[in-house]
This record gives C-alpha cells, sequence and structure tokens, in this order.
C-alpha cells in the first residue's frame, strides 16, 4: 500500500553537543519520507523554493520517493535553526524562516488519489483536514501536531483530529493537549477528541500507544515500545518524524491492520528513530538497508523480551 | 534464600494532588522490606524512636519481615515531610528531622548471618560499607544512594561501591555520579566504579540494567523494563525502594542468578513499585497476594511483548 506524506521540506542548522551542521536538508516530510521508503512506496506533498535543487531532490528519488507533490515555488525554501543542550530531547530554536512554507497549498498530484495510507506531518492542522479532505478513500490517517498549533489554532486543530485514526504526539504536547498531567489520563482525552489510537514519544525512553475501546482489536490495554539506550546521540533532529515514518511505513506494508501489527510498527518507529539520531540531518536515513533495520528490530525486541 | 536490608524506618507526611497523609509508617526499609517480603524471607536493621510501637512493628511481622536487627533508641524515630506538584516523579521536600537516625550505627544480629543477600539502603556510604563488610558471607549484595551522598560524600560513596555488586539509582542520581548527560555512557562509568551491574531508575518510564561485560552471563546488552502507565498516582513515596525490594526480593527467591533471572526481577521491581504508588505510604504493600503481583507481572509482560 502507498503512503501519502503531507510536511516540511527544510534546509536546517544545526549544533549539538557533538557537532555542527549547516544547509542540511531537514523538515518533517524529508525524514517521515525516508523513513517510511524502506517499508512501502511513498509520495510527498510540500513546497520548496529555488535553492532547493535536483540533487536535494534526488536524496528523496534515490529512495524511490515519488516527488511529483513537491511544488516548486519562488523564493527561498523553509529554513530552521537550532540547537541542543545536554538535554538532546529538547531542541532550542535559533531562527525559524518560514520563507516559501509560510503560503503552502498542498496540492495533491491526480497521480497519488489511490494512496491507501495518509501521513499528515506538522502543518497548520486546517491544511490538514484540506488534504485529508481531498482524500476521501484513504484507508487511515495518521497525523502529527506541535504545542504551536495546539496553543495557536486549537479549534482548527480540534476539527483535524476528527479526521485522524492514529495521532502521533509527544509527552508535553499531549499533556497540553488534554490539560492533564497524568498521561493515560490524558491519552483518554485525546482519544474522546476523535482519534482510535494515540501514540505518545518518550524520547529516550521509547513510545506507548493508547487505544480506544474496540480500535483495531480487542480491550484498552496500552502497549509500549523501548527506545535503544544508544551510546552517542549525533543529532535528535528529525527523531520524531523517522519514528513516524518507520510506525506508519510499517502500518502500510502489511495487508491487515492488527494490534499486533501496530506493536511491531511500534517497535519499527522507535529503531529508524534510533537510526536517524546517528548522524547528522538524514544521512543516516538515506543508506540503510531494511537488513539493517531487521537486525535493529531485533535489538529492540531483545531489549525487553522475557523468555 | 534470606535477603539482609538495612535502611531507614521513618514518620512521613506526604502531600499529592490527591490528597495529604501524615505520621504514616515510611522509610526506605520499610517499602523495600515489605516489597521483598512476597517473594522471600526479609530481616531488616534499622533505627526507630520511642514514637515506634508495637502496632508499627506489626505492619512488618505481620509480613513476616524479621525486626530483631530493628534497634529501638530513646528518642524520636526519623521523620520526613514532602509534597510533590505535578511532576509526581519529583518530591519537594518539606521537612527532614533525623532524630535517632543521626547516629544510627547498624547492629547486625548474629542470626542475620547466614543472609544470602543484602541490600544497603540509601544510609551514609561509610555505613552501607561497615554492614557489608560485617556480612562476609553474602552471595550478592544490591545497593542504593542518592544526590546527597554522591555529593557530599563522593569519596565514601566510591568505597562502598567497589562493595556492591548491583547499584539501584535513577537517572538524575547516575548522571550526577558518572558526571555524564548519555545515561548508556553514565552507565559504563559507574559500571567501572565496581558494580557488575547497575539499575538505572527510569520512574514513569520504567527501569534500564547495564551489566558489565560477563556479570551474571554474556555481553553486555542492556535490558528495559516498563512500567505501567496508571491513571491515578496517589503517592509516589517509597516507589523506588519498593522497586528495589521487588527487585531483589525476586532475585533472592531464585536457586540460580543468570540474566534470565535479574530481566524478570526488573519486571517484578517494576510490578512493585506499580502497587506502591496506588496508595499513601505502604498501606499497598501490606495487603498484597502473590496471585495479584504475578496477574500484574503479566501486565507488564503484555505491555511490551511482540509474538
Amino acid at each position: 500500500m502507498s503512503i501519502l506524506a503531507v510536511g516540511s521540506v527544510a534546509f536546517d542548522n544545526i549544533a549539538t553537543p557533538s557537532g555542527k551542521a549547516e544547509n542540511v536538508l531537514g523538515g518533517s516530510a524529508t525524514y517521515f519520507s525516508l523513513a517510511a521508503s524502506y517499508f512501502t512506496d511513498v509520495r510527498v506533498v510540500a513546497v520548496v523554493g529555488e535553492d532547493f535543487t535536483d540533487e536535494h531532490e534526488n536524496v528523496l528519488k534515490k529512495r524511490g520517493v515519488d516527488t511529483r507533490g513537491i511544488d516548486h515555488a519562488e523564493g527561498k525554501t523553509f529554513r530552521w535553526g537550532g540547537h541542543y543542550l545536554d538535554n538532546l530531547n529538547e531542541a532550542k530554536t535559533d531562527f525559524t524562516e518560514l520563507n516559501v512554507f509560510e503560503k503552502f497549498q498542498p496540492r495533491i498530484p491526480a497521480e497519488y488519489q489511490d494512496s491507501s495510507v495518509l501521513f499528515l506531518g506538522n502543518i497548520h492542522p486546517s491544511l490538514q483536514a484540506a488534504v485529508r479532505l481531498e482524500m476521501p478513500d484513504v484507508k487511515l490517517t495518521g497525523g502529527d501536531t506541535m504545542n504551536f498549533w495546539i496553543q495557536g489554532a486549537n479549534s482548527e486543530l480540534r476539527e483535524t483530529l476528527r479526521l485522524v485514526n492514529i495521532l502521533l504526539i509527544n509527552d508535553g504536547e499531549a499533556k497540553m493537549l488534554a490539560k492533564e498531567s497524568s498521561l493515560p489520563r490524558a491519552a483518554r482525552k485525546v482519544l474522546a477528541m476523535g482519534p482510535q489510537a494515540l501514540v505518545i514519544k518518550h524520547g529516550e525512553y521509547g513510545a506507548t500507544i493508547f487505544f480506544r475501546e474496540g480500535a483495531f482489536g480487542v480491550g484498552t490495554h496500552p502497549f509500549r515500545a523501548p527506545a535503544l539506550p544508544l551510546e552517542e546521540v549525533k543529532d535528535p533532529t528529525g527523531a520524531g518524524d523517522s519514528f513516524a515514518g518507520g510506525f506508519m511505513g510499517y502500518i502500510a506494508s502489511q495487508a491487515q491492520l492488527s494490534r499486533e501489527v501496530i506493536k511491531r510498527a511500534l517497535f519499527y518507529g522507535g529503531v529508524m528513530g534510533s537510526f536517524a539520531v546517528e548522524r547528522f540531518g538524514t544521512e543516516r536515513l538515506q543508506s540503510l538497508t531494511r537488513d539493517e533495520i531487521d537486525a535493529r528490530f531485533q535489538i529492540f525486541r531483545e531489549l525487553t523480551h522475557l523468555e
């Protein structure tokens, strides 16, 4: 099954305790698409400026990503600069230049209409909703959001949440969205807003998925996947988007959507996140093999597996 | 096999978002002993004051805990008051009255000498070392410590760490002890200080155990046990000590000490921690059954188990 991913493409300036990188290809759609490309066919909808060259586009094309939905607009590509201190779970933004992203109007090529799975990356909730409504035949919709929209576009976000099957956010976002400090209670409130399942990403501690009663199976027992304790995290940028790419990509690659598939997908999400942070930008995600991915999946499995 | 536990017995005043409790029986040795008592024979070494009555001692005795090592001194028992805000992982101390605990000199009854497992609760590292040296025949020693000793008695602590087989501390303590912000690197440094294994407790995210090469098995792969996402945490006090009690208690109950036993012990640690926080003080730990414990162990297992 094919995934259509909509989100940002960006050039990032990143500083971490391990070093610096400037003008590296990034953005939520980029990390997501590369991560998902190891599991299924990926189509991307995004906007770039004139500084986005064939070389950049080839990073996606080499991984088989269909880039016909990338809109080439006049002006510069979205740019973000940020740095990480000792707490690698939290980026400090140095600058944000929206550039062409400011007037992004997702344009979905006709050839993308047969996509089975949709992923609404972290863009304005109204744009997320518009894309979802233009894709009436998708079987499953995943979505992301962030504090900025939870606070600044809450009513639009609440509309979008009614169109999303699986929402993927982090601890702080879940607590803010639900106005609730207990994660399981926050999860229950978020699920009442629309999604059938909620993935809460805990950074270096893994992720937990909560289900609405009857969603994709029986009961409401949550499920938790670990993250690998990594000796060195070179660059945490894109870890969450790579997690989403692995998670949604694995789901899209499976004929049936069961609880067991979703559990494995949560592990694959962690696997792709763990690769992403090993190098700056998308470097590590460009050159993986499925064997490497499955070998790390086994390591993740062993990490919490009792005989 | 029997466990000897040394640590504090206290009366606590606790305020959490769920309510308040005053003068409730607490202390590291109390939580530890009650939690471990569901798995093995427990002997406790601690000091109490004249306000510690038979009724209090019976809380331990009813669970079969051998209290002959509790020293009844003149004066008042150790008292601690603290509260928790929205972040239930972190206690804010309101007051600490050391009372009889200030001059605590652990006195080990002769009948305790055949204990196989020793747990050095969070007391001054020099006292921990003295107890360990008085118990030359123990097969396994677990230990705990805290920021206060890492900063205030570092050289004494470093001596004690050479006498401990398994150290159990939390993320912040591990980072402080190793002066290292990456947990796996911090773990490597702490293991170089003496322990064969290090359990790092992550609060609501579970715990990870790191091994020195060759310790209790082959390789150095870490292992991670989840924590149960709990709707309501009434009182986090003693969660870490209860974790240690479940962990060490399960280990002491097994004839052989293998990696697989330690992995299961890590899950049992999480199980006992999850029970402890359901009620104020030690209330929940006083009235469990092994069936309830094993049922929750299965829930923990399902929480991360892939078919």
